[in-house]
């Protein structure tokens, strides 16, 4: 069987613990002791807490963007301290890792035939770690073995036990979603996949009772205008031309849109 | 003609990205797949959106801190998807990339002999981008560039055609200006310059109805006192000695100020 | 006498510099137009301005996660501009450098057998560094002096005047103490130090007129319940499970806590 994966020594970061607290620098000096020529690139820390399923949202549309060989780590784990199991996904030349919660369910998902392994504390005795705290697995047992996974000295596709979950892409992409996340510019960006569009003539999204059109991309509208758009992620997401949408709308994470056909 | 510009492979980011998504890490998973050794640095991603110029202030006044051989990425691109041309500027041995929007104006006016440089994707053909989003093009365009620039594949000067565009300083620095950054220990931060100063036997400067004394240093007022200094960026502020001006004044960005003469 | 320490590249920045403006990247490219290879680990940059103790709280429980060969900068400088000297300390294979206001003390006591040396601008001679700014020494003088340690190029150990300073430990770990420092979570961290609960047969801690159990971990109390534990840094900490303990008791640094015995 030939390597799956070859470390290039990069490493991205995705968690929850935002930038205030040194929590990921220590994490990252945690790596740099056992890897010192990792290269760190911090995705986001601002994952909220408890939803590690939007961890996986952005990992699924960012690792395409990363050369093989990246070693992607994601630390949203409310279960840390307790018998949660690890997880890690392999494909694309690239090895994904995380607390076994879900979070890389998305991943798994947009990866070409991966191979997702779930192990335990236990199979990580051969990296000889000091005993872990109870609430900082990303410093105590992530942290070194991502490290090691960098270094090319521990094979991801050698760990615990091969697990065959695959998340079923759904045939139909559904025309009924949520917003899930709003970015910095107050854009609502919602979980409607670009595919989702091709069953209609002429889409429009609905967001409360507004009908909101759809255009190719910000400029298209009108100063102040609100608009959606299929954004740079794949996903529908409405916006407002040279203003922040979310302000605009008082708009909140969960809140429902759909398409609707706009022929009549 | 003699090369103008070595890269170093040092990258520095400026936009109006913020850090809560993951769109600067992505970037520079875009850089990292063409240019594996850069070594990526953070100015601020704190830029207001729709304001280049900004982005302009702080790059004009933070490449001197910068090795020669710095590529400098900005973008700050409220034009992302529409037709506006990409620019660059070289000087100082430096490289400095961004939409052709303002943002470089007063990058130009601070370098010494700047070699200025208007192009488009049409210009990039060799770069082979695959088909670029309508809404990210720091990821799938000005990031590859400033990779194979980084990676001295891509001569900067011979993108695109040459722009005699070239901002005056003007003769007389300005004795009136406006609050136009407030930072994070609630510093304003007007755009007046040092040299304003020599006009003046003992200035002051005024804020709202009130003559504000100009020191050395926050070291010379009394706890609590308002006052003005040359900062290290060589422009007027306001602080509070060991307080937060902004929040003592419920001061806003726009706000005016000028210098007056102390001397009766 | 053998050198005490060999740098290894790596340094991380402590400071209460926050991230929206350019004031961190700017000091990252002071430091690598000196030492080209440095690899620089931001550990926190918002540390409240003013109050250099607790840069010293973090890094002293931070270091020990960072390999030997590491020079960790830390910049709390309400003094800035005025006379005070520098400190560096020497101990576990790694240096500490800072303003000498008060925040290595931390850092000292955490370190075996820790080398203090106090220095100034005179002794930084040999660095040709240009004159420095009133209000920015982390980028005119630490940026420069950090460089060239961790280049190699400037001994530690040699610079300034040594100093006896030692800040020693309480024989007694207090049981009464403050909450320090509220993170990401909205979690209360206190001073009060693990050992302080040996005192006890059942220890409980009381916060206003709560008396809050302490447990293992956060899985370990009821949804939503109020708890106390012992963190990954080795303080007690005050957390609601899957909550936001700051948020839900309206919390400020500052208050004060202390342990109980809970066995009648």
């Amino acid at each position: 069987m030939t390597a799956l994966f070859k470390a290039s020594g990069l490493i991205t970061l995705t968690t929850d613990f935002g930038v205030s607290d040194p929590y990921a620098g220590v994490m990252k000096g945690a790596i740099l002791g056992r890897c010192a020529d990792a290269r760190l690139i911090d995705l986001t820390h601002d994952i909220p807490a408890y939803q590690p399923q939007l961890a996986g949202f952005w990992l699924a549309r960012s690792w395409r963007y990363f050369p093989e060989g990246t070693v992607h780590l994601a630390v949203v784990d409310p279960g840390v301290g307790t018998e949660r199991a690890m997880a890690l996904a392999i494909g694309a030349g690239q090895v994904f890792v995380a607390p076994d919660n879900g979070l890389l369910d998305a991943v798994i998902d947009s990866l070409p035939a991966p191979q997702v392994r779930v192990f335990g504390l236990d199979d990580l005795q051969e990296l000889q770690l000091p005993r872990p705290s109870f609430t900082f697995h990303g410093r105590d047992i992530f942290a070194p073995l991502v490290a090691e996974i960098a270094a090319n000295r521990l094979m991801p596709n050698w760990l615990g036990l091969a697990s065959e979950r695959r998340i079923a892409s759904s045939e139909k992409p559904a025309a009924e979603g949520q917003v899930i996340w709003i970015d910095h510019y107050g854009n609502l960006i919602t979980n409607l996949r670009a595919a989702a569009l091709s069953a209609f003539q002429q889409p429009l999204l609905r967001y409360r009772e507004r009908l909101i059109n759809i255009y190719p991309s910000y400029g298209y509208a009108a100063y102040g205008e609100l608009m959606a758009l299929i954004n740079a992620w794949g996903v529908l997401e409405i916006a407002q031309s040279q203003g922040h949408a979310q302000q605009f709308l008082l708009a909140t994470v969960g809140e429902s849109v759909c398409l609707l056909e706009g022929v009549q």
